[in-house]
Order: C-alpha cells, then sequence, then structure tokens
C-alpha cells in the first residue's frame, strides 16, 4: 500500500526535529532537496550579518579584531563544530576553502609520515580531492606518488609506502558511506594516517572522529552546515598529531605570535598553525548563524530522521515511478547512505529541470544521475512526498520531453 | 608658519575627490587613519549584501551560482580591479587570502622558471609574504632556497640561481614604495621573474602592472579596496604568462570544466586557472560594493591627494611636535612614500593609545612605530589637522603616561 500524504503529515506531526525549520527561511512553492549542495539561509543570518557590517565594521573599525573578538572566530567556530563531529573543542578550527584546507592536511601528512611517498585515495573521490592531491603531486615531483584506485580495493593498496589515505567519507554522486572507522583502522595497521573529507557528512549524521581514532578531516561550511554559498571550511587534526603538524600555508595567522612581525614563521600552539590568512569576517559570520542553527540538536535524532526522509524518497518512487526507467544509484539500506538519495535516468538532466521548473529543487550530477539531499532540520516528510508526487507526474505525462528542459544551461 | 584649520578646511572645498567620502560610513567623533588596516564601510555594502542574503540566497537558492551569476564573481571583480593596478581585465582574478595567493604564484613562477631554486626576498618583508615562501621552501625541501637580503642589496643578489623576486610594493612599517618598474627590469635582466604583494598600494595610488613589465601580483581586499575585514585577495598573471603557468592549489574552481566532474585535473583557460575552492559570495559580494567605491575616481588624482594628506601630516608633526622625541620612520619625500606616514617613538604603544582614546585611530607596530593611514577617499584635510592637533596636545601634556594607555592588549 502506498504511503499516503496524510501519513507523512503524521510524521511531521510527531517530528521531535519538525520545529528547527522554523530557524530557516525556505521561500514559498519551492521543495528544497539541495542543501547538500547550498544549504538553507538561517532566518538570523541576515540580522547578524547587519550587526557585524553596520556596528562592529561601520562604527567599531578595525578595533574590532579585540573588541568584537574577530581575531577568536577561527577557534571559536571550530569549538563549534566540534561537538556535530565527535572532536574536541581543541581539535576543530574553520578557515579557508575544502580545496586549500586538503592541501594543507595532505602535505602535513606527508611530513608526518616520511620518508613514505604514496598517498592512496579513490579513483571517485569528489574532484576537487584529486585535483588538489594532484597538484600537491606535481609540486613535489617524484617525491610523492598518488595512488587511486576503486572503492572495493582500498584495503588491498594500503601498503608499506602508504603515507596517506585520503577519502570523502560520504560519496557526492552515490551517496555511500565509506566505514570511517574501519578505514581509519585500517590505515593505521598498515603505518598511514588518514584524511577525511566530511564535506557531505558533517551536519547530516553523527560522526565520531575521536571515537574513530581519526587523524585529520576537513569539511565544507556551506552545505548541511547552512554558512552559506562559499562559506569557510574547517579542519579537524587529532590533539595526539597536532604538536607535530607542519602545514606549508604558513601564513601569518597561524604564527604564534602574529602582531610581534617577526621574520622567522614560528607555528602557533593547537589547531591556530593550521591558518594561514586572516579571516573573512563577514562569511564567518554567516557560518557562525549556520552552526548556531544546531543548538540543542540532538545528532542521533537528526541522523535517524535523514535515514527515514531517504527511506520515504525511495518507497515513493518505487510505488509511483516503478516503470519510468530510474535505477538505484544509492545503497537501498539507509545506515549506508548519506543524507541525500541518487538515481540514473538516461533522461537524468531534463527531468531534475522539469522538477525545478515545478519548484522541486534538486540537483543532477552528469553523466545520468539525479540527487536530492535531506536537510534534516528544514526538510519534512510531506515535501518529500510532494516531490515524488511531482516526480511521477512528470515521468507519467513525459512532461521532461519539453524542448525548455532538454537544453543545457551551466549546471552548478 | 604654521597651517591653520582654515587652510585645511579651504584645501578640502577645492579637493575633488571629496564627494567620495560620501560613499562611506565614518562615524561620529572618529578620525580614522587606519586605512591601511581596514578600509572604512561602503555606504552601500549593507543593503547589497542583504539582497544577496535574502533574495539571492534566500529565495533563489542554489541556483543563484547561475541565476545571479555567483559563478562569475571571481573575474568580474577581478576586472573591476583591473584598472586600478593598470592591467587588462583578463589578467586579474579574486580569490582566497594575499597569503594564499602568494604561495600559488611562487610555487607557480618555480615551475616558470625551472631549473632556478632561489627565491630572493628582502628581510624586513610583510611577515606572512616570509611566512609563506618559508612554507614553501620546507615543503620543497632541498629543491628551493630562500634568500632573504636587505632592500638596498636586492639587485646585488639578483644571480643565475635566483628564479623568483618577490617584494611588497610598500613597506608596512615606513611606507617606503620599491621601484617596481626598475627591479622588475632588473629580476628580467637576471632571468628571474617578478612577484609583487600589492596590499599597502593597491586602491591608494595609481598602479601601472603591464607598463611596468610586472609578471605576478597579488593583494588584499580589506584595505584600501574596502572590501571588509577578510575580504579575498586579487592575483594578476601578464597575459604572457597565463598560458604556462600551472599552480598547486589546483581545486576545482581552476578546472577548465569544473561541473564535468571529471578525475583529472585540466586547468582552466586564463587566470581562472589560479582558483582553488568555491568563491565566499557574501565577502565577494562586499568586496565588489567596495571596488564600486572607485567608480569614476581619477587614480592620478586619488595619489596626488594621498601625498598631500601625508605631507601635511609630517608639516604639521614638524611645526607643533618638534619636541616631542618623535623620528621620521618614512620617506619625507612622498614621491617615495605610500599611503601612509610613520613616525617612531619609545613611548610609540601608549601614544597609539592615547590618541585612539580621544577618537583618532591610527595603529602601532612593535617595536616602535605609530602608523597613520590617508585613504583619499574618505580621509579629508582637516582630519589630519585635527589628528595633528590632538597628538601635539597629548605629548604637551604627556597625557600617554596615563596606566590605562600603558597597558599592553592584544594589537592588531
Amino acid at each position: 500500500m502506498t504511503i499516503a500524504y496524510a501519513d507523512c503529515s503524521a510524521m511531521d506531526a510527531s517530528d521531535p526535529l519538525a520545529p528547527a525549520r522554523e530557524r530557516f527561511v525556505i521561500p514559498h512553492g519551492v521543495i528544497y532537496l539541495d542543501g547538500n549542495s547550498l544549504g538553507a539561509l538561517p532566518r538570523s543570518t541576515p540580522a547578524r550579518l547587519l550587526r557585524v557590517m553596520e556596528k562592529e565594521w561601520g562604527e567599531d573599525l578595525v578595533r574590532s579584531w579585540n573588541t568584537n573578538d574577530w581575531i577568536g572566530m577561527p577557534a571559536r567556530l571550530g569549538a563549534r563544530i566540534a561537538p556535530l563531529i565527535g572532536a574536541a573543542a581543541d581539535e576543530v578550527i574553520v578557515a579557508d576553502s575544502t580545496s586549500v584546507n586538503l592541501f594543507k592536511l595532505a602535505a602535513a601528512a606527508l611530513g608526518l609520515n616520511a620518508p613514505r611517498r604514496v598517498i592512496l585515495t579513490e579513483r571517485d573521490n569528489f574532484p576537487t580531492d584529486l585535483y588538489v592531491l594532484q597538484g600537491l603531486e606535481e609540486l613535489l615531483g617524484g617525491a610523492v606518488t598518488m595512488r587511486m584506485v576503486a572503492r572495493g580495493e582500498l584495503e588491498s593498496a594500503l601498503d608499506e609506502d602508504v603515507a596517506l589515505l585520503a577519502l570523502t567519507h560520504v560519496d557526492f554522486r552515490t551517496g555511500e558511506i565509506h566505514a570511517m572507522k574501519r578505514l581509519t583502522a585500517a590505515a593505521h595497521a598498515s603505518g598511514a594516517l588518514g584524511l577525511w573529507d566530511l564535506s557531505h557528512s558533517a551536519g547530516a549524521m553523527a560522526l565520531h572522529l575521536d571515537a574513530d581514532d581519526v587523524d585529520l578531516a576537513t569539511g565544507c561550511g556551506y552545505k548541511y552546515l547552512n554558512g552559506g554559498p562559499g562559506a569557510p571550511a574547517f579542519l579537524f587534526v587529532a590533539r595526539r598529531l597536532q604538536g607535530q603538524l607542519r602545514q606549508p600555508l604558513s601564513g601569518w595567522m597561524g604564527h604564534a605570535a602574529p602582531f610581534e612581525f617577526a621574520a622567522q614563521y614560528r607555528p602557533a600552539e593547537g589547531m591556530r598553525r593550521t591558518l594561514c590568512g586572516t579571516p573573512p569576517v563577514l562569511s564567518m559570520a554567516a557560518l557562525e548563524e549556520g552552526l548556531r542553527s544546531f543548538d540543542g540538536i540532538d545528532m542521533g535524532a537528526l541522523r535517524a530522521k535523514s535515514r527515514a526522509l531517504g527511506d520515504l524518497f525511495l518507497d515513493l518512487v518505487e510505488a509511483r515511478c516503478a516503470d519510468a526507467g530510474f535505477e538505484m544509484a544509492c545503497p537501498r539500506d539507509s545506515a549506508r547512505r548519506g543524507s541525500q538519495v541518487s538515481l540514473r535516468h538516461p533522461q537524468g538532466y531534463a527531468i531534475m529541470q522539469a522538477l525545478i521548473a515545478q519548484g522541486v529543487i534538486g540537483d543532477f550530477r552528469a553523466p545520468d544521475i539525479l540527487r536530492f539531499g535531506f536537510a534534516p532540520l528544514y526538510t519534512r516528510y510531506v515535501d518529500v512526498w510532494n516531490a515524488v508526487d511531482r516526480l511521477a507526474v512528470i515521468m507519467s505525462e513525459e512532461s521532461w520531453r519539453d524542448a525548455r528542459f532538454q537544453a543545457r544551461a551551466v549546471v552548478t
């Protein structure tokens, strides 16, 4: 028996996270299933940024670095992220972009694990992760080699040359979750360090970096953390590694005493040594509001809802679009799936355009994947019902055949 | 004869740049002489950011990457900076921080100029420039060496091993200007490339990167460009070098086709290859407003005013604080001086605190330098008169002896 709208409405009524939706601006008529690409706007963000602009920048001017503790933002935001990822407050800091942070941490790992010289990663890792590792490999010439293997060959590719295993926790195409604890243990058993890109998992599920004995991690501020477009990213370094860690983007904000203006770099204690340039205060303040949207949220409950939303979506697709030609591109078992579902369809691009025209915003990833992300803080069960309802109509009416949905534009 | 307040008032009345002050928020009772550290708030910035947050992010959501051309911001802002620095629109792009960009360009220069392996710089270069070069040196082990010499020894230190001469155009302590054209020519004559940090000059004077045959440059968005605290920085690469340039922070935004999600990095054409991660849209939008504050401004007139403001300050200090123990720390000749003046005084820290308590905001740089910056778009001649007037009173009354001015806090 197909799940009815009323069933979904009842699920929302008993959802302990339902009130969190009020913390966000969700435009009228939009079903937003792309929080895995850009998180929605927290209701408090505009007022916060106005205050930072008009009061802190406009009136207090340069004094705000001290009086409004701009200088403390990277560590303060890191401490807010820490409980979301199972880390201690002094193991996380906010800076730069995920890509830049990947470079820092991968280079640092080579230093921590000399003379090993291989970086092992997955061929289907998120492209920027691959590109940054390729950039490091090219810069270091023969001194480091990248080894890209298929997902299933990772553990057997760990040998005595591997300095670092660098992976993304949740696959951006398929939503499949890597076993972080097991792979980290396998890396350690072979003498390698592990670096995790948490861009598609932080804020969508409980993570346990310390319990899983993770070494290094970074992740995105603008997806499930709701920090705004291009928000700064975060870095995690296990406390046991911080003292030895050296990273090459050794800008002044990572110096032990940046305002001494000494000629010689001397790394700060702890996570501060992973900083480089001056923090982008406006973007940082927006991220801080994004993180505040997690205040009082139980991450276990959040993960349970994330799984339930994905299961509901797939149940409904199976029930209502059975003959539409979709192929499952994500694990059916929600325990193995991040907070997104992925479907393959040869007409995936046009179908997604037709959905967007109907107010259902997911995204498309070449060559044929439709992605639907579920941000449990603001996605309702009825949103999922309505999304699949519109999808079913589009498929049965074949409205994706419309020329305006077939024309390819730049896709983000 | 000492210059009178009325003389300054008359200079403001005939100043062609005077109307530009209306483009900024300057708090009542504040004389802001620290635009060289953090530019003032443009009046249009809060409304612009509200629109970006509420309309573009809040309503249009992820679609804004295309519909509101977020994806085009790095190049669009670069094109706005280009005329301020004497470059072509396609030679400038905005990304990351100055420190991160220094790393990219220094590493790129080593690739462009292999097998040379020495990076030559000045011992008194801005610390983050030194630290980033040290980080690159450490990462590359024996493959590159940094050579730090005194200012006067730069040209004689250029030899056949030097791959790159990396300098800051205007010294952050003394305000002294390097002869960009001459030093670039000297570098080229020895077979080296030149990399300029324009943080303390862009937006404060006309620059002529193309005419001066400059190779590579980067600079700060939050000083004279008024982009807000920690605003993104810009990069310049001469068109003749762009095709060969490879930089190691090869994130997805620098890929020829980022949304193909290919596994292999392939650099974009032109300046886009210097990009790394996703652009911080909120900070970018603020920088765009900062750049709009230069609309219609003649950079020659701006530089003339900058020199006149500095000369006025020094004239007044000489006239009114002759016996106060100040020593000139900047060139007296305004042709050799950036848009700041610097004075040494053993009690510099306390004197600056006393000035700030009186609403005159300059800054202090250890061990003994008082800096006063003049942002010609919003600094008036009467501001300079009032600032020195208060300084003269502080010195004659010795009010800097007050315990609250002597106590050291974090200095930015």
